[in-house]
Protein backbone atom coordinates (compact mmCIF):
# COMPACT_ATOMS: atom_id res chain seq x y z
CA UNK A 1 0.00 0.00 0.00
CA UNK A 2 1.69 3.43 -0.81
CA UNK A 3 2.21 5.62 1.98
CA UNK A 4 -0.21 8.31 1.95
CA UNK A 5 0.91 10.06 4.83
CA UNK A 6 1.57 13.84 5.24
CA UNK A 7 4.32 15.56 6.86
CA UNK A 8 3.66 18.44 9.07
CA UNK A 9 6.52 20.44 10.55
CA UNK A 10 5.18 22.31 13.45
CA UNK A 11 7.68 25.83 14.10
CA UNK A 12 7.97 26.41 18.59
CA UNK A 13 10.35 29.31 18.71
CA UNK A 14 11.34 32.01 21.19
CA UNK A 15 10.10 35.35 20.11
CA UNK A 16 12.68 38.78 20.67
CA UNK A 17 11.61 42.49 20.56
CA UNK A 18 13.04 42.46 16.85
CA UNK A 19 10.19 41.29 14.85
CA UNK A 20 12.19 41.14 11.88
CA UNK A 21 14.84 38.64 13.34
CA UNK A 22 11.84 36.75 14.40
CA UNK A 23 10.64 36.80 11.08
CA UNK A 24 13.94 35.80 9.43
CA UNK A 25 14.42 33.28 12.02
CA UNK A 26 11.05 31.31 11.48
CA UNK A 27 11.76 31.08 7.70
CA UNK A 28 15.00 29.75 8.34
CA UNK A 29 13.37 27.48 10.06
CA UNK A 30 10.37 26.86 7.21
CA UNK A 31 13.61 26.42 4.31
CA UNK A 32 15.15 23.65 6.81
CA UNK A 33 11.62 21.50 7.43
CA UNK A 34 10.98 21.80 3.79
CA UNK A 35 14.49 20.22 3.23
CA UNK A 36 13.72 17.62 5.17
CA UNK A 37 10.65 16.96 3.66
CA UNK A 38 7.62 19.06 5.44
CA UNK A 39 4.69 19.41 3.85
CA UNK A 40 2.79 21.58 5.97
CA UNK A 41 4.26 24.14 8.17
CA UNK A 42 2.33 25.53 11.33
CA UNK A 43 3.78 28.46 12.81
CA UNK A 44 2.91 29.60 16.52
CA UNK A 45 0.55 32.47 17.67
CA UNK A 46 1.49 35.88 15.88
CA UNK A 47 4.87 34.19 15.25
CA UNK A 48 7.30 37.02 14.19
CA UNK A 49 5.97 39.15 17.09
CA UNK A 50 6.96 39.11 20.92
CA UNK A 51 3.70 38.84 22.47
CA UNK A 52 3.19 41.97 23.24
CA UNK A 53 -0.67 41.52 24.97
CA UNK A 54 1.51 41.06 28.22
CA UNK A 55 1.03 44.64 28.41
CA UNK A 56 -1.48 47.32 27.61
CA UNK A 57 0.23 49.83 25.32
CA UNK A 58 -0.95 51.92 22.40
CA UNK A 59 2.45 51.95 20.80
CA UNK A 60 1.77 48.27 19.81
CA UNK A 61 -0.77 48.73 17.28
CA UNK A 62 1.89 50.12 14.90
CA UNK A 63 3.16 46.50 14.86
CA UNK A 64 -0.17 45.33 12.92
CA UNK A 65 -0.34 45.69 9.48
CA UNK A 66 -2.80 44.83 6.64
CA UNK A 67 -3.41 40.87 5.91
CA UNK A 68 -3.05 40.37 3.12
CA UNK A 69 0.04 42.31 2.78
CA UNK A 70 3.18 42.45 3.49
CA UNK A 71 4.29 39.69 5.47
CA UNK A 72 2.14 37.26 3.88
CA UNK A 73 3.93 38.49 0.56
CA UNK A 74 7.14 36.95 1.73
CA UNK A 75 5.22 33.74 2.84
CA UNK A 76 3.68 33.15 -0.16
CA UNK A 77 7.00 33.30 -2.13
CA UNK A 78 8.83 30.98 0.32
CA UNK A 79 6.18 28.81 0.08
CA UNK A 80 5.85 28.52 -3.62
CA UNK A 81 9.49 28.34 -3.32
CA UNK A 82 10.22 25.42 -1.28
CA UNK A 83 6.07 23.56 -1.97
CA UNK A 84 5.15 24.15 1.62
CA UNK A 85 1.53 25.04 2.91
CA UNK A 86 2.02 26.92 5.51
CA UNK A 87 -0.07 28.77 8.08
CA UNK A 88 0.73 31.82 10.13
CA UNK A 89 -0.78 34.19 12.72
CA UNK A 90 -0.27 38.03 12.52
CA UNK A 91 -1.23 41.01 13.88
CA UNK A 92 -4.23 42.17 11.52
CA UNK A 93 -5.11 45.96 10.66
CA UNK A 94 -8.08 45.77 9.22
CA UNK A 95 -8.98 49.72 9.67
CA UNK A 96 -8.38 52.93 11.56
CA UNK A 97 -9.12 51.66 15.32
CA UNK A 98 -9.81 47.79 13.98
CA UNK A 99 -7.40 44.90 14.22
CA UNK A 100 -7.61 41.54 14.59
CA UNK A 101 -5.69 38.25 15.87
CA UNK A 102 -5.72 36.45 12.17
CA UNK A 103 -4.07 33.55 10.83
CA UNK A 104 -3.66 32.69 7.26
CA UNK A 105 -3.00 29.40 4.84
CA UNK A 106 -1.10 29.59 2.19
CA UNK A 107 -1.07 26.83 -0.09
CA UNK A 108 2.21 24.97 -2.04
CA UNK A 109 2.31 26.97 -4.97
CA UNK A 110 2.39 29.76 -3.03
CA UNK A 111 -1.15 31.49 -3.49
CA UNK A 112 -2.89 32.68 -0.71
CA UNK A 113 -6.43 30.33 0.28
CA UNK A 114 -7.89 33.29 3.04
CA UNK A 115 -7.80 34.03 6.44
CA UNK A 116 -9.11 33.22 10.03
CA UNK A 117 -9.40 35.89 12.62
CA UNK A 118 -9.64 34.96 16.03
CA UNK A 119 -13.13 34.08 17.54
CA UNK A 120 -12.58 33.72 20.95
CA UNK A 121 -10.63 36.60 22.13
CA UNK A 122 -9.19 36.01 26.39
CA UNK A 123 -8.46 38.69 28.83
CA UNK A 124 -6.64 37.64 32.07
CA UNK A 125 -3.86 38.64 33.63
CA UNK A 126 -0.79 38.64 31.27
CA UNK A 127 -2.97 38.53 28.64
CA UNK A 128 -4.83 41.80 27.21
CA UNK A 129 -5.93 40.27 23.91
CA UNK A 130 -9.47 41.76 24.44
CA UNK A 131 -7.57 45.54 24.46
CA UNK A 132 -5.68 44.80 20.93
CA UNK A 133 -7.83 42.43 18.91
CA UNK A 134 -11.77 42.80 18.10
CA UNK A 135 -13.74 39.15 18.16
CA UNK A 136 -13.77 37.63 14.57
CA UNK A 137 -16.52 38.02 11.77
CA UNK A 138 -15.40 36.11 9.69
CA UNK A 139 -16.99 32.64 10.73
CA UNK A 140 -14.91 29.30 10.94
CA UNK A 141 -12.78 28.43 8.25
CA UNK A 142 -11.47 25.47 6.52
CA UNK A 143 -9.09 25.77 3.57
CA UNK A 144 -8.47 22.92 1.18
CA UNK A 145 -4.58 23.22 0.27
CA UNK A 146 -2.42 20.70 -1.75
CA UNK A 147 -1.88 18.20 0.80
CA UNK A 148 -5.16 18.32 2.59
CA UNK A 149 -8.36 20.31 4.60
CA UNK A 150 -6.65 22.43 6.73
CA UNK A 151 -9.28 23.83 9.69
CA UNK A 152 -7.83 26.92 11.55
CA UNK A 153 -8.38 28.45 15.01
CA UNK A 154 -6.04 30.21 17.44
CA UNK A 155 -5.12 29.30 20.89
CA UNK A 156 -8.35 30.11 23.65
CA UNK A 157 -10.35 29.00 20.66
CA UNK A 158 -8.69 25.51 21.86
CA UNK A 159 -11.20 25.33 25.36
CA UNK A 160 -14.27 25.14 23.11
CA UNK A 161 -15.34 22.17 21.65
CA UNK A 162 -18.24 24.10 19.53
CA UNK A 163 -15.82 26.02 17.56
CA UNK A 164 -13.76 22.31 16.86
CA UNK A 165 -17.23 20.43 15.62
CA UNK A 166 -18.04 23.45 13.43
CA UNK A 167 -14.61 23.38 11.72
CA UNK A 168 -14.97 19.94 11.70
CA UNK A 169 -18.23 20.03 10.07
CA UNK A 170 -16.95 22.23 7.77
CA UNK A 171 -14.57 19.58 6.63
CA UNK A 172 -11.49 19.60 8.33
CA UNK A 173 -8.82 16.50 8.28
CA UNK A 174 -6.82 18.50 10.68
CA UNK A 175 -7.35 21.03 13.62
CA UNK A 176 -4.45 23.44 13.61
CA UNK A 177 -4.04 25.66 16.84
CA UNK A 178 -1.38 28.53 16.96
CA UNK A 179 -1.11 29.27 20.22
CA UNK A 180 0.97 31.23 22.97
CA UNK A 181 0.23 30.22 26.16
CA UNK A 182 2.52 30.86 29.32
CA UNK A 183 2.63 30.25 32.90
CA UNK A 184 2.87 33.05 35.03
CA UNK A 185 5.38 33.50 38.13
CA UNK A 186 2.53 32.34 40.52
CA UNK A 187 2.00 29.26 39.03
CA UNK A 188 5.21 27.32 38.58
CA UNK A 189 5.17 23.87 39.57
CA UNK A 190 1.80 21.92 40.20
CA UNK A 191 -0.28 24.32 39.09
CA UNK A 192 1.09 24.73 36.19
CA UNK A 193 1.50 21.25 34.88
CA UNK A 194 -2.16 21.09 36.01
CA UNK A 195 -2.88 23.58 33.22
CA UNK A 196 -0.69 22.17 30.66
CA UNK A 197 -2.38 18.83 30.89
CA UNK A 198 -5.58 20.47 30.53
CA UNK A 199 -4.63 22.17 27.50
CA UNK A 200 -3.40 19.24 26.05
CA UNK A 201 -6.43 16.94 27.07
CA UNK A 202 -8.94 19.46 25.56
CA UNK A 203 -7.32 19.57 22.56
CA UNK A 204 -7.55 15.86 22.22
CA UNK A 205 -10.82 15.59 22.72
CA UNK A 206 -11.08 17.59 19.67
CA UNK A 207 -9.58 15.13 17.85
CA UNK A 208 -11.54 12.48 19.33
CA UNK A 209 -14.98 13.72 19.25
CA UNK A 210 -14.24 14.90 15.40
CA UNK A 211 -12.51 11.64 14.33
CA UNK A 212 -9.72 14.53 13.27
CA UNK A 213 -5.89 15.31 13.70
CA UNK A 214 -4.95 18.07 16.09
CA UNK A 215 -2.00 19.83 15.72
CA UNK A 216 -1.27 22.77 18.32
CA UNK A 217 2.01 24.87 18.26
CA UNK A 218 2.72 26.68 21.12
CA UNK A 219 5.73 29.51 21.29
CA UNK A 220 8.68 29.17 24.22
CA UNK A 221 10.73 31.44 26.11
CA UNK A 222 10.27 34.03 28.60
CA UNK A 223 8.70 37.33 27.75
CA UNK A 224 8.44 39.66 30.72
CA UNK A 225 6.73 37.47 33.30
CA UNK A 226 5.43 35.17 30.93
CA UNK A 227 7.31 31.48 30.44
CA UNK A 228 5.55 30.05 27.43
CA UNK A 229 5.39 26.34 27.97
CA UNK A 230 5.88 25.15 24.12
CA UNK A 231 5.06 21.26 24.22
CA UNK A 232 3.53 21.77 20.71
CA UNK A 233 1.83 18.48 19.89
CA UNK A 234 -0.05 16.36 17.40
CA UNK A 235 -2.85 14.11 18.53
CA UNK A 236 -4.24 11.75 16.54
CA UNK A 237 -8.14 10.77 16.26
CA UNK A 238 -7.74 8.27 19.71
CA UNK A 239 -6.22 11.66 21.14
CA UNK A 240 -2.79 9.79 21.28
CA UNK A 241 -0.01 12.09 21.32
CA UNK A 242 1.79 11.34 17.85
CA UNK A 243 5.14 13.92 18.76
CA UNK A 244 5.17 16.49 21.17
CA UNK A 245 7.94 18.83 22.01
CA UNK A 246 9.62 19.76 24.99
CA UNK A 247 9.63 23.38 26.72
CA UNK A 248 12.69 24.49 24.29
CA UNK A 249 13.17 25.65 20.77
CA UNK A 250 12.03 23.16 18.45
CA UNK A 251 10.63 21.54 15.36
CA UNK A 252 8.03 18.97 16.40
CA UNK A 253 7.75 16.58 13.74
CA UNK A 254 4.57 14.24 12.62
CA UNK A 255 3.24 11.58 9.93
CA UNK A 256 -0.63 12.37 9.52
CA UNK A 257 -2.46 10.32 7.04
CA UNK A 258 -5.15 11.56 6.63
CA UNK A 259 -7.14 8.37 4.77
CA UNK A 260 -7.66 6.19 8.10
CA UNK A 261 -10.20 9.28 8.91
CA UNK A 262 -13.08 7.64 6.55
CA UNK A 263 -12.53 4.05 8.05
CA UNK A 264 -12.04 5.64 11.67
CA UNK A 265 -15.17 7.74 11.71
CA UNK A 266 -17.55 5.28 9.80
CA UNK A 267 -17.05 2.46 12.65
CA UNK A 268 -16.92 5.20 15.42
CA UNK A 269 -19.59 6.70 14.14
CA UNK A 270 -19.93 10.10 16.49
CA UNK A 271 -21.45 12.18 13.41
CA UNK A 272 -24.21 9.52 13.06
CA UNK A 273 -25.56 10.19 16.17
CA UNK A 274 -25.37 13.84 16.94
CA UNK A 275 -29.05 14.95 18.32
CA UNK A 276 -28.54 18.08 16.05
CA UNK A 277 -32.53 18.69 17.62
CA UNK A 278 -31.60 19.32 20.78
CA UNK A 279 -28.52 21.77 20.27
CA UNK A 280 -30.43 24.72 20.21
CA UNK A 281 -29.51 25.88 23.81
CA UNK A 282 -25.54 26.19 22.69
CA UNK A 283 -26.30 29.21 21.19
CA UNK A 284 -27.51 30.83 24.84
CA UNK A 285 -25.39 32.55 26.77
CA UNK A 286 -26.86 30.67 29.60
CA UNK A 287 -29.57 28.08 31.11
CA UNK A 288 -30.61 28.13 34.42
CA UNK A 289 -31.55 31.66 35.16
CA UNK A 290 -34.66 33.83 34.95
CA UNK A 291 -33.08 36.67 33.22
CA UNK A 292 -35.51 39.42 33.06
CA UNK B 1 -12.21 26.77 57.34
CA UNK B 2 -15.11 23.74 57.59
CA UNK B 3 -15.07 20.93 54.93
CA UNK B 4 -17.36 21.68 52.17
CA UNK B 5 -16.68 18.31 50.16
CA UNK B 6 -18.99 16.11 49.46
CA UNK B 7 -18.40 11.72 49.46
CA UNK B 8 -19.24 10.45 46.09
CA UNK B 9 -19.31 6.49 45.98
CA UNK B 10 -19.64 4.93 42.33
CA UNK B 11 -20.95 1.50 42.58
CA UNK B 12 -18.95 -0.97 39.79
CA UNK B 13 -20.27 -4.18 39.41
CA UNK B 14 -20.68 -7.08 36.88
CA UNK B 15 -24.12 -8.57 36.32
CA UNK B 16 -25.47 -12.25 35.99
CA UNK B 17 -28.60 -12.83 34.10
CA UNK B 18 -30.51 -12.99 37.32
CA UNK B 19 -31.75 -9.36 37.90
CA UNK B 20 -33.32 -10.16 41.29
CA UNK B 21 -29.68 -11.13 42.44
CA UNK B 22 -27.91 -7.56 40.71
CA UNK B 23 -30.81 -5.70 42.43
CA UNK B 24 -29.60 -7.22 45.80
CA UNK B 25 -26.22 -7.51 44.76
CA UNK B 26 -26.02 -3.24 44.18
CA UNK B 27 -28.78 -2.50 47.47
CA UNK B 28 -25.60 -4.47 49.24
CA UNK B 29 -23.20 -2.47 47.97
CA UNK B 30 -25.35 1.04 48.54
CA UNK B 31 -25.74 -0.01 51.96
CA UNK B 32 -22.37 -0.28 52.65
CA UNK B 33 -21.25 3.28 50.85
CA UNK B 34 -23.50 4.56 53.00
CA UNK B 35 -22.27 3.05 56.17
CA UNK B 36 -19.03 4.55 55.34
CA UNK B 37 -20.15 8.24 54.32
CA UNK B 38 -20.97 8.34 51.20
CA UNK B 39 -23.77 11.57 50.21
CA UNK B 40 -23.84 10.67 46.45
CA UNK B 41 -23.70 6.75 45.25
CA UNK B 42 -23.72 6.53 41.30
CA UNK B 43 -24.70 3.17 39.90
CA UNK B 44 -23.65 2.07 36.12
CA UNK B 45 -25.96 1.75 33.12
CA UNK B 46 -28.73 -0.89 33.09
CA UNK B 47 -27.25 -1.32 36.66
CA UNK B 48 -29.78 -3.94 37.49
CA UNK B 49 -30.17 -5.81 34.40
CA UNK B 50 -27.50 -7.63 32.44
CA UNK B 51 -26.12 -5.77 29.02
CA UNK B 52 -28.69 -7.53 26.82
CA UNK B 53 -28.42 -5.09 24.28
CA UNK B 54 -25.19 -7.54 23.04
CA UNK B 55 -28.18 -9.42 21.22
CA UNK B 56 -31.23 -8.27 19.24
CA UNK B 57 -33.92 -10.17 21.25
CA UNK B 58 -37.50 -9.23 21.68
CA UNK B 59 -37.94 -11.45 25.00
CA UNK B 60 -35.60 -8.79 26.60
CA UNK B 61 -38.58 -6.52 26.38
CA UNK B 62 -39.75 -8.10 28.88
CA UNK B 63 -37.23 -6.87 31.50
CA UNK B 64 -38.50 -3.42 31.13
CA UNK B 65 -40.53 -1.18 34.17
CA UNK B 66 -42.17 2.02 34.14
CA UNK B 67 -39.98 4.80 35.42
CA UNK B 68 -41.18 5.84 38.23
CA UNK B 69 -42.02 1.70 39.00
CA UNK B 70 -41.09 -0.61 40.96
CA UNK B 71 -37.24 -0.22 41.43
CA UNK B 72 -37.41 3.42 41.64
CA UNK B 73 -39.88 2.66 44.70
CA UNK B 74 -37.66 0.47 46.18
CA UNK B 75 -34.37 3.08 45.27
CA UNK B 76 -36.73 5.69 47.16
CA UNK B 77 -37.13 3.38 50.18
CA UNK B 78 -33.35 3.09 50.94
CA UNK B 79 -32.16 6.07 49.83
CA UNK B 80 -35.06 7.97 52.46
CA UNK B 81 -33.14 5.35 54.87
CA UNK B 82 -29.73 5.65 54.46
CA UNK B 83 -29.81 9.81 53.64
CA UNK B 84 -27.83 9.38 50.87
CA UNK B 85 -28.64 10.73 46.88
CA UNK B 86 -29.00 7.82 44.55
CA UNK B 87 -28.66 8.12 40.30
CA UNK B 88 -29.34 5.44 38.74
CA UNK B 89 -30.29 3.62 35.31
CA UNK B 90 -32.95 1.70 34.48
CA UNK B 91 -34.84 -0.25 31.50
CA UNK B 92 -38.33 1.95 31.12
CA UNK B 93 -41.31 1.13 29.17
CA UNK B 94 -43.67 3.95 28.87
CA UNK B 95 -45.68 2.39 26.57
CA UNK B 96 -46.88 -0.43 23.85
CA UNK B 97 -43.77 -0.61 21.94
CA UNK B 98 -41.84 2.64 23.21
CA UNK B 99 -39.30 2.12 25.73
CA UNK B 100 -36.16 4.64 26.59
CA UNK B 101 -32.83 4.01 28.69
CA UNK B 102 -33.57 6.07 31.74
CA UNK B 103 -31.53 7.35 34.28
CA UNK B 104 -33.35 9.02 37.91
CA UNK B 105 -32.04 10.85 40.35
CA UNK B 106 -33.73 10.33 43.85
CA UNK B 107 -32.51 12.51 47.14
CA UNK B 108 -31.68 11.93 50.30
CA UNK B 109 -35.36 12.25 51.56
CA UNK B 110 -36.00 9.58 49.55
CA UNK B 111 -38.27 11.42 46.87
CA UNK B 112 -38.22 10.87 43.25
CA UNK B 113 -36.71 13.99 41.67
CA UNK B 114 -36.96 12.71 37.94
CA UNK B 115 -35.43 10.96 35.17
CA UNK B 116 -33.51 11.75 32.56
CA UNK B 117 -33.70 9.53 28.94
CA UNK B 118 -30.50 8.79 27.38
CA UNK B 119 -30.44 11.29 24.19
CA UNK B 120 -27.57 9.88 22.07
CA UNK B 121 -28.62 6.28 21.21
CA UNK B 122 -25.55 3.67 19.89
CA UNK B 123 -25.28 1.16 17.30
CA UNK B 124 -22.30 -1.04 16.74
CA UNK B 125 -21.47 -5.02 17.05
CA UNK B 126 -21.92 -6.18 20.33
CA UNK B 127 -24.00 -2.56 21.09
CA UNK B 128 -27.90 -2.68 19.54
CA UNK B 129 -29.27 0.03 21.35
CA UNK B 130 -31.26 1.33 18.70
CA UNK B 131 -33.48 -1.99 18.70
CA UNK B 132 -34.23 -1.58 21.96
CA UNK B 133 -34.55 2.61 23.27
CA UNK B 134 -36.03 5.14 21.57
CA UNK B 135 -33.90 8.17 21.83
CA UNK B 136 -34.79 10.51 24.88
CA UNK B 137 -37.12 13.14 24.35
CA UNK B 138 -37.18 15.18 27.62
CA UNK B 139 -34.10 17.06 27.10
CA UNK B 140 -30.95 17.24 29.42
CA UNK B 141 -31.52 17.43 33.01
CA UNK B 142 -30.18 19.05 36.44
CA UNK B 143 -31.81 17.54 39.62
CA UNK B 144 -30.90 20.16 42.25
CA UNK B 145 -30.48 17.26 45.61
CA UNK B 146 -29.57 18.00 48.95
CA UNK B 147 -25.75 17.73 48.02
CA UNK B 148 -25.44 18.96 44.99
CA UNK B 149 -26.93 19.89 41.66
CA UNK B 150 -26.57 17.00 39.40
CA UNK B 151 -26.45 16.81 35.40
CA UNK B 152 -27.62 13.02 34.14
CA UNK B 153 -26.06 11.82 31.41
CA UNK B 154 -25.93 8.24 29.82
CA UNK B 155 -22.77 6.56 28.28
CA UNK B 156 -23.02 7.33 24.46
CA UNK B 157 -23.63 10.58 25.45
CA UNK B 158 -20.33 10.75 26.95
CA UNK B 159 -19.01 11.76 23.50
CA UNK B 160 -20.75 14.30 22.71
CA UNK B 161 -19.15 17.82 23.92
CA UNK B 162 -23.26 19.32 23.15
CA UNK B 163 -24.47 17.18 25.79
CA UNK B 164 -22.28 18.48 28.62
CA UNK B 165 -22.31 21.82 27.33
CA UNK B 166 -25.91 22.14 27.47
CA UNK B 167 -26.37 20.29 31.20
CA UNK B 168 -23.73 22.29 32.74
CA UNK B 169 -25.31 25.06 31.17
CA UNK B 170 -27.97 24.29 33.26
CA UNK B 171 -26.33 24.84 36.56
CA UNK B 172 -25.10 21.37 36.88
CA UNK B 173 -22.00 20.89 39.37
CA UNK B 174 -21.46 17.09 38.26
CA UNK B 175 -22.32 15.47 35.52
CA UNK B 176 -22.41 11.88 35.65
CA UNK B 177 -22.16 9.24 33.55
CA UNK B 178 -23.54 5.69 33.89
CA UNK B 179 -22.13 3.43 31.56
CA UNK B 180 -21.49 0.21 29.93
CA UNK B 181 -18.87 0.09 27.66
CA UNK B 182 -17.07 -2.83 26.86
CA UNK B 183 -14.00 -4.27 24.35
CA UNK B 184 -14.66 -6.60 21.61
CA UNK B 185 -12.48 -9.72 21.23
CA UNK B 186 -10.80 -8.23 18.41
CA UNK B 187 -9.91 -5.38 20.40
CA UNK B 188 -7.80 -6.44 23.07
CA UNK B 189 -4.36 -5.26 23.87
CA UNK B 190 -2.89 -1.46 22.93
CA UNK B 191 -6.10 -0.80 20.67
CA UNK B 192 -8.37 -1.55 24.14
CA UNK B 193 -6.29 0.98 25.83
CA UNK B 194 -6.57 3.64 23.01
CA UNK B 195 -10.65 2.87 23.39
CA UNK B 196 -10.11 3.50 26.92
CA UNK B 197 -7.85 6.37 26.91
CA UNK B 198 -9.85 8.43 24.56
CA UNK B 199 -13.07 7.12 26.64
CA UNK B 200 -11.36 8.57 29.51
CA UNK B 201 -9.75 11.96 27.96
CA UNK B 202 -13.35 13.12 26.10
CA UNK B 203 -15.03 13.34 29.46
CA UNK B 204 -12.04 14.81 31.59
CA UNK B 205 -12.20 17.40 28.65
CA UNK B 206 -16.27 18.01 29.96
CA UNK B 207 -14.76 18.94 32.82
CA UNK B 208 -12.40 20.94 31.87
CA UNK B 209 -14.75 22.92 28.92
CA UNK B 210 -17.27 23.57 31.74
CA UNK B 211 -15.18 23.83 34.79
CA UNK B 212 -17.56 21.22 36.88
CA UNK B 213 -17.10 17.45 37.96
CA UNK B 214 -17.46 14.50 35.76
CA UNK B 215 -18.20 11.33 37.62
CA UNK B 216 -18.18 8.22 34.94
CA UNK B 217 -19.44 4.51 36.57
CA UNK B 218 -18.98 1.83 33.77
CA UNK B 219 -19.62 -2.00 35.05
CA UNK B 220 -17.29 -4.79 34.68
CA UNK B 221 -17.39 -8.33 33.90
CA UNK B 222 -17.44 -10.59 30.90
CA UNK B 223 -21.13 -11.05 29.28
CA UNK B 224 -20.93 -12.87 26.25
CA UNK B 225 -17.96 -11.82 24.11
CA UNK B 226 -18.12 -7.96 25.48
CA UNK B 227 -15.40 -7.10 28.36
CA UNK B 228 -16.80 -4.55 30.26
CA UNK B 229 -13.94 -2.72 31.58
CA UNK B 230 -14.44 -0.77 34.46
CA UNK B 231 -11.96 2.14 35.21
CA UNK B 232 -14.94 4.26 36.50
CA UNK B 233 -13.29 7.69 37.59
CA UNK B 234 -13.82 10.79 39.09
CA UNK B 235 -12.52 14.10 36.90
CA UNK B 236 -12.37 17.11 38.42
CA UNK B 237 -12.12 21.04 36.55
CA UNK B 238 -8.43 20.75 35.61
CA UNK B 239 -9.31 17.21 34.29
CA UNK B 240 -7.30 15.70 36.96
CA UNK B 241 -8.24 11.54 37.91
CA UNK B 242 -9.40 12.41 41.73
CA UNK B 243 -10.16 8.87 41.73
CA UNK B 244 -10.53 5.66 39.17
CA UNK B 245 -11.30 2.00 39.67
CA UNK B 246 -9.30 -0.93 38.00
CA UNK B 247 -10.98 -3.54 35.91
CA UNK B 248 -12.44 -5.09 39.04
CA UNK B 249 -15.53 -4.75 41.05
CA UNK B 250 -15.11 -1.60 43.11
CA UNK B 251 -16.64 1.09 44.61
CA UNK B 252 -15.02 4.43 43.81
CA UNK B 253 -14.38 6.90 46.40
CA UNK B 254 -14.04 10.53 46.08
CA UNK B 255 -14.10 13.87 47.84
CA UNK B 256 -15.92 16.54 45.41
CA UNK B 257 -15.43 20.39 46.89
CA UNK B 258 -18.50 21.93 44.91
CA UNK B 259 -17.43 25.32 46.88
CA UNK B 260 -14.16 25.60 44.60
CA UNK B 261 -16.03 25.52 41.09
CA UNK B 262 -17.25 29.56 41.25
CA UNK B 263 -13.59 30.58 41.41
CA UNK B 264 -12.91 27.86 39.58
CA UNK B 265 -14.53 29.30 36.49
CA UNK B 266 -14.22 33.07 37.43
CA UNK B 267 -10.56 32.66 37.24
CA UNK B 268 -10.53 30.87 34.71
CA UNK B 269 -13.61 32.46 32.37
CA UNK B 270 -14.37 30.38 29.27
CA UNK B 271 -18.24 30.99 29.91
CA UNK B 272 -17.55 34.94 30.14
CA UNK B 273 -16.04 34.47 25.82
CA UNK B 274 -18.35 31.64 24.38
CA UNK B 275 -19.03 32.86 20.67
CA UNK B 276 -23.39 32.12 21.31
CA UNK B 277 -23.28 34.19 18.06
CA UNK B 278 -21.67 31.68 15.83
CA UNK B 279 -23.30 28.86 17.27
CA UNK B 280 -26.16 28.14 15.05
CA UNK B 281 -24.32 26.13 12.93
CA UNK B 282 -24.24 23.30 15.67
CA UNK B 283 -27.62 22.33 14.92
CA UNK B 284 -26.74 21.65 11.56
CA UNK B 285 -25.86 17.84 10.14
CA UNK B 286 -22.85 18.64 8.60
CA UNK B 287 -21.75 21.78 6.79
CA UNK B 288 -19.43 20.62 3.98
CA UNK B 289 -22.04 19.66 1.61
CA UNK B 290 -24.66 20.91 -0.72
CA UNK B 291 -27.04 18.49 0.20
CA UNK B 292 -29.35 19.26 -2.78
Amino acid sequence: MPDSSLSLALVQLPCSDDIEANMQNTMRRIREAAAKGAQIVILQELFAWPYFCREVDERFFDWAEAVPGPTTQRLEKLAGELEVVIVASLFEKRAAGLYHNTAVVIDADGSYLGKYRKMHIPEDPGFHEKYYFTPGDLGYSVFSTRYGRIGVLVCWDQWYPEAARITAMMGADILVYPTAIASLPEEEGELAERYRNAWQTIQKSHAIANGCYVASVNRTGTEGTLSFWGHSFVSGPFGEVLAEAGTDEAVVWCKADLQVLDRHRTTWPFFRDRRTDTYGPLASRWLDDDDT
